[in-house]
Formats: structure tokens, C-alpha cells, sequence
């Protein structure tokens, strides 16, 4: 175990700060069901793959459509997004981060339920303008193996 | 779009560090039942709206007599807070921060019930001292629409 | 209250996110159920106390027969640690962090069950590599007073 902690690359505190905004500001957009801007916090040719049910989306397009076409699940319900845990990596032109999902989904009683928990690996950059976008999101569903 | 992102005011990262912090100890105090330490987390004119049911109260004496009125309710239970995605922007001698917070009730038995998810949003203000206080805490529960 | 705040020792923002990222690896090594990296993540010396059980293990292999011996509750379900509110305090070689843990099971249908709330008290080390250890943790349950 020769080489120091500190000769590796890992992310600056700043850095860190940003992506914990930059996902605060995309789930607030997502829960909310901005679809568009939340379209935009990803790069034109971003993809999303729901890896635990083959489903693979690439692109804004593509992205909203799918949104659209899931909004009835969503009737009834506020969802909310919580993510724990980040592994932040520096990589290439931004960082791959790998972190923890819960979802609730609060009715209008109060009540509260919750989507299985899922891991989730993404590559965000930084682009000209200093502005965070997620360029890949792959998600994986907990599940136990057989 | 013109203005790059860096030109715009950001929380720094000693700034988001520092707010964590606060409300880690914030919620202690409160989950802990210390309510006269967690007052002076408020500044003496600090207020708590409870929007979804119309209650706003201003000010410490008031908020302890609030807090105190409603102990029944915890009796039999450890309340824990949770809270993700702060937004946090720079806003005149603070902050405003936008956040979820997600409440459990954990009984003798260590069953585990959630309250309704919430949305909050703060007025922070740091003092003279360097010390942060809430100045203003804004509640929403979450709530579909009809 | 003379002291200002900026005069006591405060975490930093870079050993904070170091914290935080030391964190999530630990825990996704622990519920990756890869217990001999999960054990490497303690000081050779590094003791758990399950206070709310009476159980204190010291030591790696003691911590890796315990695990292992605890492995078949474990069967059929993904458990992820979750965790929240970090109070973080700079202390001789390190820093004492008491925190907040929730802790979900999830099974091959994607239901989630909770484990009782937890609050913990670790003493962490950062060793002459660099490298974060954690030399002491202590688990209370969350239990209500009679």
C-alpha cells in the first residue's frame, strides 16, 4: 500500500459542494415535475438506463417522452428522491459518482411508501460554462441474490 | 444563457460545510428534547410557519411553549429527522435554503413509522459571533394535487 | 457566550467531504457484504460497541467472525445503511463524529423494511498514509424512556 492518500486524485471539497447542488437542484426539478429543465441538467446526448429493467434512454427527446409516458404512476403521489453515500471520482472532464437511492411516494393522507432502494452510477461533467450535467445515469435496483 | 455559472454568487464550500453542521446540531437538540437549546438555535425574532396547517409561531417563548404543548405526541417514540438536496444560495447576511425532510418514530419495539415527507425552506443568518441561526423556517408538508 | 465561534477548532470543508467520502466506501463495502475490505477500513485495534445489545467486538478478526456469524439474518435481502446529521469534532489524531443511521432491507419483490433508528458515536483516525480509519464506533438503539 505504498502510494499516499493525498498523490491520488480525489475530489476537491468544492467540487463536492457543487454535485451535492447540482443534485439538490435536478431531484427539486424531478419531484416537481419540471420535466423539461430536468431534461436539462442532462447533456444533449445523455442517457438514462433503468439497467434492472432493460430500459436504455438516450437523449433529451427520448427522456421526456418516457417521463410523459410514466406520469400516471405519479397521480396521487409527491415523490422525493434521497440519495446517501456518494463515491465521487475525479474522470476525465468531470467525475464519476456511485451513490444510493430511496424513494417515497407520500399520498394525500400522509401516508408514505417506498420504491425499492436502488444504486445508481453516473459520469456528470462540467461544461464551458461551469455548468454540472449528467451525461450517463445507470440505475440498478437492490436485489438480493438468488 | 450568458452568464457563466462561476459569475453567479455560490454557497462556498466552508459556507455548506457550516450549514450542515448547524443543522446536524439543530436536530439533535430538537430529536433530543432539549427545546431551550434548540430555541437558541432561532434568533430572538425568529419565526416557524407551519403552512400546512396554518400555524405560524414567532418567536422563542412562544416556540418553546408550542414545543412543549405538543410533547404528548412524542411520548413512547425517539424522533429522528432526516434531512437531503439543500439548495442553498447567498441571500443578503445569510442564506435561503430549500430542503426535504423526511421524520421517523421509532418505538420501544424499534418499529420504525414515517410522518409525511416535507419541504422546508430557511432564512439562515450567521451573527457576530460567527454563529448560524434560523431566522425564518418555512414548512410544507408534501401533498399531491388534487 | 465571550468565545467567537471562528476561535474554537472546527472540522474543515476538505476533512469533512474526506469524512463523508470514508463513509460511503465503508458502507458500501459493509452492505456489498465485502467483509474483510469493511474490516480493513478499522485501525488494527478498532473495537464496536452494539451498546443497545451489550456486544462489544475489538479487533478485525473478532469483527470478522461476528459479520460472518451474523451473515444467514442477511440472506434474501440487500441491506443499505443510511446515514444523516454529522456532528463532526476535530480530536487529537482525528476527529469524534456522532451521526444519525437508518437502515433498510430490501427483498427480491422490492419491499423495504426498516431496522430500528440508530444513533452513533465513532472516533476516526487519519493514519500516516493519509487514509481514514475508524479506531471506535458506538451504536446506541433508538429506545424511548419508560
Amino acid at each position: 500500500m505504498g502510494t499516499p492518500v493525498a498523490a491520488v486524485r480525489k475530489v476537491t471539497a468544492e467540487d463536492y459542494v457543487d454535485i451535492l447542488s447540482f443534485y439538490a437542484r435536478q431531484m427539486h426539478l424531478l419531484d416537481g415535475l419540471r420535466l423539461e429543465e430536468y431534461a436539462d441538467t442532462f447533456t444533449p446526448d445523455g442517457v438514462v438506463d433503468h439497467a434492472h429493467r432493460g430500459e436504455r434512454v438516450a437523449g433529451r427527446e427520448a427522456m421526456l417522452a418516457s417521463m410523459r409516458a410514466a406520469l400516471p404512476r405519479y397521480r396521487g403521489v409527491v415523490v422525493r428522491h434521497w440519495f446517501d453515500h456518494l463515491v465521487i471520482e475525479p474522470s476525465g472532464d468531470g467525475w464519476q459518482v456511485t451513490y444510493y437511492s430511496l424513494v417515497t411516494r407520500t399520498d394525500a393522507a400522509g401516508k408514505v411508501e417506498f420504491e425499492p432502494t436502488f444504486t445508481v452510477r453516473d459520469e456528470l461533467v462540467r461544461d464551458a460554462d461551469g455548468r454540472i450535467r449528467t451525461r450517463s445515469r445507470v440505475i440498478h435496483r437492490d436485489k438480493p441474490d438468488a
